[in-house]
């Protein structure tokens, strides 16, 4: 065979035809591909490194143009991707217009839905499987998802409706005992268990037979009843946590065994009702440096293909990572406040807490994927006079909305959010983007927002959310590195709602000026966190065109600096400039003060004057993915665009 | 006994030297005293009977001034609060400045943290005994659920961390077989099967016995399997299921007999280490009426103590709620359109969907107590070519506020949100009002936003929401009765973000008027909802002193009619009336406009006119219980009130 097998497959149909054995070599070329590929752009390549087995039994068994796949989160979906006709356009995996790391409608028709966040294929599942059989059409549903997924408590109102439904759907459990890092919950102890106690020893013949005794919920029951009397370790029967929610289990399946896989699906196929087949992978399965360090490839960037060494790309390598700032800082707090303790949701890497889980084991929890659950806990933590920090990105924290509103805030518990990823995130593109928190952040009463615009900036944000008690506070900021390292200097505590004016035309403002100069200027820019860097562009360039720029970092999100923001309505026109949703976030906040006036009207002036204000920051839309410099490009949010767009409104 | 035991319970410590005989007699009081005061005031009676026994033994046995006692949802607490020192306060329940429907902490040092929305006292339990732990204090945590509650995905997610973390909590499971109407879900077959299978057997020995056996988790399955070997309905080992998760399982326990239950917990509280009590009740327990019509008396009105029968108050019965309105409607569309499919969360009485699952069975789905599974179903449902309608309650759509962002709005998926209790809700206080649905539904790209003002405008909403593909469309609408009875004209599409234009003065406009006088206006004022009518008043009483005001109903809040905010701003003053909070919602996106200004500056004017924007709506606050008018005028949101605030910023 001269020519490699991928590069004849075009479409699904195309391996229809294969032999286990010739899809096992598939699989190896799937796999050289995809370290090709990811050493360049980076990408998800542990996950999906550990489900290309499972991928293609699927798509030999099924045909995925009419039946629907969907993968929970989508981050292993990549050896799908290249089946399904994408692998010429591979290379531009994560790219500004190229093949997205999620599955994508917009991409192929064999993409059933725009997946991203965890825990929701079941939901999905359960509606297209209801939908099918409203329409009587006989399309076959099939979900993928990660025993790390099983955690979030919408998987499990899913399987509990599934079950109590008995709707067809197919669960392939891709079981590799990892979320993120290491994977957390007692339904992790109990996979576990199954895992060590019957390892890979159906066949066909014990599956096909065990599964001719089933069909409705009632004979599920008796059926692996009879199983379960053969054995002294019935208490062990794999899967009966899920068959006691009326689900039939198949497995553990090797879910690197091509053909088990192959046999263990096509019986889920033959059973109607739910099933659930157990097959248990490895991350980063097949790529040495990948297994040994599943968790540095899960979310990887550049690598060296042949070693797996990362590659630094540039000198902001040198610089930390916001994240890294954060992590110090938290530790350090740590070590003088014996009540702080820690709290992430399957992000200790990605939030930095790895060195905060080591120094203080004690007082660090990771509770798995289950946002709603991580907040909850933050405040019966509060309640019991503790000092949580709950350490979660932007867009999985929309999960915890009604926490947040309910259990802390209407509480007045003093929990710290460190919100990380807020703004856009670049290559993960639009389902993990932070566009919202500002804005539903600053929904909830008596929430406090910091948005830091530098690393010294974060670490003093930190230490005044930490003091400020009497209800929630949180600190967001972006992925990425600082623009300067911290200072040594111990962190300080911000004054309460107070913006820092840090540019005056071309007049740069440092803490040890008492006296600013008074000038008249043309415009003033209210920024917000990563966006401060960006006003002061904009200042620099416009004052090469004489006109004088006042920039505010505001710092504070809620409560704002209503003094800096009259003051900077004594300019023509007021900017503000945000790393989030313009609907309903910081500027949308000062637009409220802006447009109230700053006076009662009298008789003779009955309209106040007040300068127009420009809202800029994120669409209202989704932003998709590709490098943040270029999305900021494509968004009009450069210092050469916010410049014209300044003059043009001066009428200039 | 002359005097009744109840009338000399001052605080829990005087039940302690109570026989269990006399416990009954103070049960049968509290009955008694539950009956006599909810017929009055209205208030979620039938849970609360159903807990009587189960909260006297918990306070029997525990010392709920150190230890904590923890009510999921918390309507089931009267009795509770009967004993803990607010019997002599209890006529004033749910009424303004009166006793809370709820735990509040602010009440009462025995009420351990404010409760409200259903399936979080798991992890408040899971966060306050790791804060113990951590502490090294001694106190017991007992957390109350009900069987609907544990549906909710965020009550899984903390039996997966307590199972895990093996956290001393002793759970009762208050199962009663029903949530607000029927209960749903494989899980709540799974207790039915317990139920039937071994009815109230154990006692105190078999349950020490039983427990003897117990320590670690690895014992509890060893534990368990033993007893399990004795049966063939091993599989109904009462409880497998939660002792998969690493839970120790007593019962099922008669949830009326104290001393069986003051047998089970004194076992439970011995044990270290999570334990779920598993008590079979029946809502309504021992009040005939309650008994017989449970989902009538969870959350009701005035009624006859002595027949049960509910109390007309007055002439506003006469005209249909809001929420009938809406039944009405959607059933009409249901039966033009075989794609329309609704889906409620244990919601299905309170949104009106009882006549719609009659009528057609199979397009109806109540999820349970799942609003995150509900909303990605309903993706899932859309994905599949249906025509969804979710009809959740403003405060419980908090819950999925990341699945309209990522599962729906970001796949541009059509379902339809119908928006119940928007707005203040009045007696059930501030973990229900609706507060915030303006704010989050805002911050959501592709989100259209409806808020009729009348039954018509509903009619009219739905109709158009329904015809809007795309993406998703949001009916919102309030509590209560509407101000005059739908038309019976078939209901037409709105014109797409347009607001209209319903009062110049003291000029009443309504559809047929083509020319509108043209009138320089002192004020005008966009309002939503059911604000609409509380404009037309302010507009009343402002033209007695002869200033001319327009009104606005704008009816759309995403998107804004911008024609019709810049017209407003021919005014001196704009005022926003809305039926939600300030922060983030209707009134801060006019801002976000009218600061704009409406044309770039030129040279000569470097400053635009635009007229003072007055945000008027709930505060940034959570607003306290009480009748709907009583809150409206603590608020200051009284047509009195606003027509003062609107002279004064006019200077007059």
């Amino acid at each position: 065979m001269t020519a490699s097998i991928l590069e004849n497959i075009h479409q699904p149909s195309d391996i229809a035809s294969l032999t286990p054995d010739a899809l096992n070599v598939l699989a190896h070329e799937i796999r050289e591909r995809l370290v090709q590929v990811t050493s360049v752009t980076g990408g998800h390549l542990a996950s999906s490194l550990g489900a290309i087995e499972i991928i293609l039994a699927l798509h030999k068994l099924f045909d995925f143009s009419t039946d629907r796949l969907l993968f929970d989160v989508g981050h292993q979906s990549y050896a799908h991707k290249l089946i399904t006709g994408r692998n010429n356009r591979f290379d531009t995996l994560r790219t500004f217009g190229g093949i997205c790391g999620f599955p994508r409608r917009d991409e192929s028709i064999y993409d059933a839905y725009d997946a991203g966040h965890a825990s929701d294929s079941l939901s999905i599942a359960a509606g297209m499987a209801l939908a099918r059989d409203l329409k009587g059409t006989a399309e076959q549903i099939v979900a993928i998802i990660g025993d790390a997924s099983l955690s979030g408590g919408m998987a499990f109102e899913a399987l509990n409706h599934i079950g109590h439904e008995c709707l067809d759907v197919n669960i392939v459990l891709n079981d590799n005992e990892m979320s993120i890092s290491r994977n957390v919950g007692a339904l992790s102890l109990y996979l576990g268990k199954i895992r060590t106690s019957k390892p890979y020893t159906h066949t066909r013949d014990t599956l096909e037979s065990g599964l001719s005794r089933v069909g409705k919920l009632g004979r599920v029951l008796v059926g692996a009843g009879e199983l379960a009397k053969s054995s002294v370790k019935k208490l062990l029967v794999p899967g009966m946590f899920f068959e006691d929610m009326g689900i039939k289990y198949i497995g553990p399946i090797d879910g690197h065994n091509i053909a088990a896989l192959l046999d263990a699906l096509a019986a889920a196929r033959s059973v109607s009702g739910p099933v659930i087949i157990h097959a248990v992978t490895r991350k980063g399965s097949g790529y040495a440096p990948a297994e040994r360090m599943p968790d540095v490839f899960h979310g990887v960037g550049a690598f060296n293909g042949e070693t797996g060494e990362l590659v630094r790309r540039d000198n902001s390598d040198l610089l930390p990572t916001y994240t890294q700032v954060f992590a110090n800082a938290l530790c350090e707090e740590a070590r003088i406040n014996s009540k702080l303790v820690a709290i992430t949701a399957a992000m200790t890497d990605g939030t930095g807490l790895k060195e905060f889980s080591s120094e203080f084991p004690q007082r660090f929890f990771d509770v798995g994927i289950a946002e709603e659950h991580a907040v909850g806990f933050a405040a019966g933590m509060a309640l019991g006079g503790l000092l949580p920090v709950c350490a979660i990105y932007s867009t999985f924290l929309q999960r915890a909305y009604d926490q947040m509103l309910i259990d802390v805030a209407q509480q007045k518990q003093h929990v710290v959010f460190a919100i990380d990823r807020a703004g856009l995130v670049g290559e993960d593109g639009q389902t993990h983007n932070g566009a919202f928190d500002l804005a539903y952040l600053s929904s909830i009463p008596g929430m406090r927002i910091l948005a830091p615009a530098s690393a010294d900036d974060l670490r003093d944000s930190l230490h005044t959310a930490l003091a400020l008690n009497g209800g929630p506070v949180a600190v967001r900021y972006p992925r990425g590195t600082v623009i300067k390292a911290p200072t040594e200097r111990c962190p300080k505590i911000l004054p309460f709602g107070k913006a820092r004016l840090v540019r005056i035309g071309n007049w740069t403002i440092d803490s040890k000026d008492t006296e600013v100069p008074q000038i008249k200027p043309d415009v003033a820019i209210l920024a917000i966190g990563r966006f401060v860097s960006l006003a002061r562009q904009v200042s620099d360039l416009l004052a090469d065109e004489h006109f004088c720029t006042l920039v505010y970092n505001m710092i504070w999100a809620k409560p704002l600096d209503v003094d800096a923001i009259k003051h900077a309505c004594s300019a023509d026109l007021v900017v503000t400039l945000e790393d989030g949703s313009v609907s309903g976030g910081f500027g949308s906040s000062v637009a409220g003060i802006v447009s109230k006036g700053f006076a009662p009207l009298d008789k003779k002036a009955t309209k106040t004057k007040t300068p127009p204000l420009m809202q800029l920051g994120l669409p209202d839309s989704f932003t998709v993915h590709g490098k943040v410099e270029a999305l900021f490009e494509h968004l009009g949010l450069t210092p050469e665009v916010i410049a014209a767009d300044v003059k043009t409104m001066l009428g200039k």
